[in-house]
């Protein structure tokens, strides 16, 4: 296996951390997203989504999609399970990733892309989408303080991939300057906890 | 079991559709979302994200977001699998799926609401993004159309969830009056083949 991505990214910072739970290691390449690799031929004949991270397996297939990649580890490497071990488990589980992705995660992304510089690039901005996207953020963030009040982790008692996505989502908001943790007094001290584990050095 | 949900609005038929291929039959109780049913206590109560479909489990457990509960009764249902049925059929269906919800269903979603009197609520409404999504949506028809060029179904050569939330977006994309299949020669065909099988109607 081979993990295409861009360190710094926290896409890609997603996967490192999921494999480092894991402790499994691939080998991975760098694709210079500032510098355009993503959109040149060499990688999109191998991805054509032209997105990192990207995953090449033993036998060539390409998965793209953050959660996606985990899903593929998960499968593999069951053990410790971060995505639930019973059918209640893995939906539960679910719901709260996708809870984190779609009102946490890409609100911010949504932010960084409209309403900063983002990447530099010339995609389609509008500025006023990214406002209301870092609102829609900050409220999450007050609903995820509220939750940690009276559990350990996001989905539950037990450590998994919705924590991973959040950690990287809120590392993202601290450096866009949408969040001071110091605001949220559970959250805080869910994000002192999740960043202690070894994979938040990921 | 118990879902949750509301005739017509097509989260909520991408599980009964999920449901269908599985021959599972399970009680079902209509929210009225635009009477606003889906933001009173009685239903906060048991799904506090107040979104439709929700399926509360035999054990009172709820479970929102639409692909969370088809993971669940994935999980319940191994047969036939719409999900995949090893590492690599899981996770590159997975990667399909997201696909379809982040460049087709979510995009559809967002002119619905922002560029449309959507369901007549006072939500924020921002139509330049309306729009913008509605070409990002249009841009995926045509993407999908080349890719089902060369195979039969969205994820590979097996129906599967993917197709599912694909089928439920190009219903709604047509009642929008976003697209007309006839511009589309292969999605057209895939169109055809899908509306045929009796979960279709569900």
């Amino acid at each position: 296996m081979k993990l295409y991505e861009h360190p710094g990214f926290p896409n890609p910072r997603r996967v490192r951390i999921f494999l480092a739970e894991k402790s499994v290691e691939i080998p991975t390449e760098t694709i210079d997203v500032p510098g355009g690799a993503h959109q040149r031929p060499e990688f999109l004949n191998k991805n054509p989504s032209g997105l990192i991270p990207a995953l090449e397996t033993d036998t060539g297939e390409v998965i793209s999609e953050s959660a996606s990649i985990c899903r593929y580890i998960e499968e593999l490497y069951p053990t410790p399970a971060l995505m639930g071990e019973n059918a209640l488990e893995k939906a539960t589980v679910d719901m709260w990733h996708r809870r984190i992705e779609n009102q946490l995660f890409n609100p911010l992304g949504a932010y960084f892309h409209h309403s900063t510089q983002g990447l530099g690039d010339d995609r389609y901005r509008n500025a006023e989408w990214g406002e209301h996207s870092r609102e829609q953020a900050r409220a999450e963030l007050k609903k995820l303080d509220t939750l940690l009040a009276s559990r350990d982790y996001i989905s539950g008692e037990q450590y998994g991939i919705a924590d991973i996505t959040a950690l990287c989502a809120i590392d993202l908001a601290q450096s866009l300057k949408v969040a001071n943790l110091d605001e949220f007094e559970h959250l805080h001290n869910w994000h002192s906890r999740v960043s202690a584990r070894p994979s938040a050095a990921a």
